[in-house]
Parts: C-alpha cells; sequence; structure tokens
C-alpha cells in the first residue's frame, strides 16, 4: 500500500469555539484505498491523543506500520478494496495540521502560548473543510478510539447525518475529574520543566534529550491507559533482571515498560501540543 | 492533651533486610494517654507515606491538629482514658527519625543518596526496638492506614503474636504495578527535577518555593487516593469561576485542589525522603 502525507491548505478562516479565529491554517492527512466516482465509500478515522495521520501502510525506511494496520488495509476490517479511507492529523497535534509551532501569520514566528485553546467540537470543523474541499459530503462511517471516539461522537452531535455510522471506541461523551487530573499532572510537568522555557524552547530543542516534564506526565498518561489487573497480567511483581532489589532506583518491570515508553515519546511529540491537546481533550460537549 | 515530640536515640546496631546497617539511629515519637503499670494498655499507630509521628492534638501556634486526631483522644475511638498510644515517625521519613538527610556518622554530613533502601519490614523492626527500650513487649493493637495499614500487617507477619488485634485499613500486603507506576511518576518527577540536584540540594533549599517534582509527584499520588466516583461527586467538572474556560492553563476545580494540596506539600516534606518512603512502599513481603 503506497501511503504519503498530504497537506490541505486553507486560507478561508476557521471559527472557534473560543471566539478566536484560525486563518489560515493547514490539515495533514493520509488516504488508503480508492475514492469511488459517488464519493460514498468514504471512512474516516480520528487518532487519539498522541497519534497522527499515519494510521495504516508503512513509509520507507520506517520500523513501524501507521498505528492502526492491523485494521486498516486490503481485506482488513476497515477493507481498502471497498472502502476509501482518510485520517486527519488533529489541530494543534505537531504531525503537519496547524499547531502551536506554526508560524502566527502574517509572522513567521511560532505561536507558541499565543495559540488558541481548540476543542474537540473545533477539530471536527477543521475535518469538515479538508472533507468539503475534496467534495465528501457524506461518510459511510466515522471511526475511533480515545480522543478519536470523541471526535466520532462529536460528528454524531454536530453532524448528525453526515455519517452512516459512528463507531466511537474506548470514548466519553465528557471527560471526568479522575481523567482531568491524570492530564493535570501532564501540564504542570511540562510547564514547570526549566527547559520547556515558557514555551520558548528551540524547535530541535528535544530531539536527542527529550523533554523530562513530558515524559513524567506521559507516565501518568499510562497508567490510565492498562487497568490494575492487566498490569499484573503483563508484569506482576517481577524486578528488572539486573537492577538490584535495594538499589534506589532500581526498577520493576513496569517501571521500566514506563521509561521505555516515554522516554521515546518525549523526543518525539511536541510538549506545546501536548500541552494543548491535553487541555483540549478534558471538553466535548 | 499534652503533646510532645521525643526522640529515641540507639546505638545499637540495627540490621536491614538489604544487609547494610544503620548505626547510629533515632526515632522520634509521640504519645498519649498513661502507660498502666501492667503495661499492657499500649496501642501503637502506624503512620501513612507522608504522615508523622504527630497523630493527635495540637501543638501551640498550630493551627492543625495531629492526622487522627478524630480518633484518638480522650472518649474517642482509641480512647486515651484507657489506652496509652505511641506514634512513631518512620524510618526513613523526614520528620525526626533517621531518613537521607540525617547524619552519615561518624561524618556530619548527610546521608543523601547513600541512605540505605529500608522496607516495611525494616521499619517496624525498628519500631520493635523502641518499644523495647520502653518495657514495652506486648501490644493491645496496632492500628494504621495505607502504608500505615502496611506496617500493621507486617507485624502481623514478623511478631504473630506480639499484639492483641491487628487494625490494617486501606492497606494490601504487596503493592500491585498499578500503584508503583503512581510511584513512578514521583520518582521520576523528583529524580529529573534540576533543583533536586542528584540529591546535593542546601537543606533548606525549598521551604519557599517547593520542588516542582514532589509537587507533581504529589498530584499523581493524590489521583490514587480518590476513585473516579468520589471525584466526581467532590468536583464534578466545575470550573474554577475566575478561571478562563478558553485560557490554557485555565483550570476546573479538581485541577485546583490538586495544585493546593500539592504546591503545600513540597515544600514541607523532604524529597529524598520521599524517593525512600515511596521506595520502600512498595515491597511487604
Amino acid at each position: 500500500m503506497k501511503i504519503e502525507t498530504k497537506t490541505a491548505h486553507f486560507s478561508s478562516p476557521l471559527y472557534l469555539e473560543s471566539g478566536r479565529i484560525l486563518e489560515p491554517y493547514e490539515i495533514a492527512y493520509e488516504t488508503y484505498g480508492e475514492l469511488n466516482e459517488e464519493k460514498n465509500n468514504v471512512v474516516l478515522v480520528c487518532h487519539a491523543l498522541s497519534g497522527s495521520h499515519h494510521a495504516a501502510g508503512t513509509y520507507e525506511g520506517d520500523r513501524k506500520a501507521g498505528w492502526w494496520d492491523g485494521l486498516i488495509g486490503d481485506g482488513k476490517a476497515i477493507d481498502t478494496t471497498k472502502y476509501f479511507v482518510i485520517c486527519t492529523n488533529v489541530l494543534g497535534s505537531c504531525f503537519g495540521s496547524t499547531g502551536p509551532m506554526s508560524a502566527n501569520y502574517p509572522s513567521e514566528e511560532p505561536y507558541r502560548l499565543r495559540f488558541p485553546v481548540v476543542t474537540v467540537k473545533d477539530m471536527i470543523r477543521a475535518q469538515m473543510q479538508l472533507l468539503s474541499s475534496l467534495g465528501i459530503y457524506h461518510l459511510r462511517a466515522i471511526v475511533g478510539g480515545s480522543m478519536g471516539g470523541m471526535q466520532a461522537l462529536q460528528f454524531a452531535v454536530d453532524y448528525p447525518n453526515f455519517a452512516d455510522d459512528i463507531i466511537s471506541l474506548a470514548a466519553t461523551y465528557a471527560t471526568r475529574p479522575w481523567t482531568m487530573s491524570f492530564n493535570k499532572v501532564a501540564m504542570e510537568a511540562i510547564r514547570r520543566d526549566p527547559r520547556f522555557k515558557h514555551g520558548n524552547y528551540a524547535r530541535d530543542a528535544f530531539k536527542e534529550e527529550g523533554l523530562d516534564g513530558l515524559a513524567i506526565g506521559r507516565i501518568a498518561g499510562h497508567i490510565s491507559y492498562l487497568s490494575p489487573d492487566s498490569m499484573d497480567d503483563k508484569f506482576g511483581r517481577n524486578y528488572v533482571s539486573n537492577d538490584g532489589l535495594f538499589e534506589l532506583f532500581g526498577r520493576y518491570e513496569v517501571e521500566r515498560y514506563m521509561e521505555y515508553n516515554t522516554n521515546n515519546f518525549s523526543r518525539i511529540f511536541d510538549p506545546l501540543s501536548y500541552l494543548y491537546i491535553v487541555r483540549r481533550s478534558i471538553r466535548l460537549i
């Protein structure tokens, strides 16, 4: 499956729920399969907090396929021999769509903390603009998990006849205070990290050594992605074999897992985008 | 109820589970009520992770009473007209018992990260030494919640006939990976905070401005102290009235609660002690 990132440029204003306006803005996306003549075979896939528009296929030189490659493809659950699948990078993210590190037109300087707060409602409004620009006015289905599921649900609320089916997985119509608290850990950890510099870090500042605050916030995130029981099954109380049980920083397997997943992440994901996306993900309606 | 902190000095060695030895060491404690002649009216109260030996009564000038003042006192559940109640500060803590900021005898320099890892088993062994030194060889009851409950349980395992009753509340015999992960947030947040300086901070470094890493880790801790449902009841999705809904750092009530509780804490509690105590609290047997 040949894949490429496309970017749609919009010079029309995007009116945000906050009353602020994004103009211009861009939406990065990938597509899989072929759009039929009637344009009625479209499935929109929405990504979660840390995801991107790269949902399926493998780029040349990449080790890993897109995040839902197991579900999207020829003969797979979301069958690309039948459906034309679109996945867009959400507004505020750091993989090609307009976000806090995009230029604050007409300046060439990034928005940084001047970027407006965007909501799930704003996010799907931007996706509607993209779909319109492609001449798509009806969807076969909208599918997503977690924050992607919140987007699917928001489509159902705001545009009730737009899709035949809404498949909203592991989602909610309103984030509860328990989840807000996990997000709070991430926001405080990023905000208080001296290398975050109140958002005024250099663009490539964290490529080599990720921002600690983001890694720490991500550990909190990972707790909320696993249940206590699944952690028992996955890790038990096993100790990392070459760590000493009586070393202060000796680790249990679950701790190694957290380190592995979060240190990498903090080199890849932009901390300003993370702030905006966790802030956004707490509101749906 | 007149209260005072007493400190017991021990010049005999304390053999730790790790194989290391603490010598000398000190245990800070408070007592309430009167020891009877038979010395058979003693109740030992064990404190939780962030607690101290100050379980009841109010020091002159203090706004707040000890952490279990509602339960301990004349005519209260743990009735000091009948019982002689003892509460000790656990080994490794920062309220008077030997911990990482104590002098590493014969040097006058603090142990800092050279302090040995201590376990719940070690912690109760130290308490046994204190009780022996007071001529107390049997307890009416041992009571504690959370890490205090783990200590009560460990007493039952290691010294099965030592107390008539063991009251272990909100505790566990073995911390699960889910809880270890919350502790991991705290450990990483402290360890990676530049002001922590690998444990080489000045003794009063955080009196004015608490260590961010400790405050962040404490937010994660607070998540685990409340259930999702109780958070719904307590905070709902209410927004702090003078914060803007579309401000990036605008707060929900639950976020304000987390800030309030953790910023204060980070000025009071020693970060090295916190590291050692969360590390300890993950092992019981």
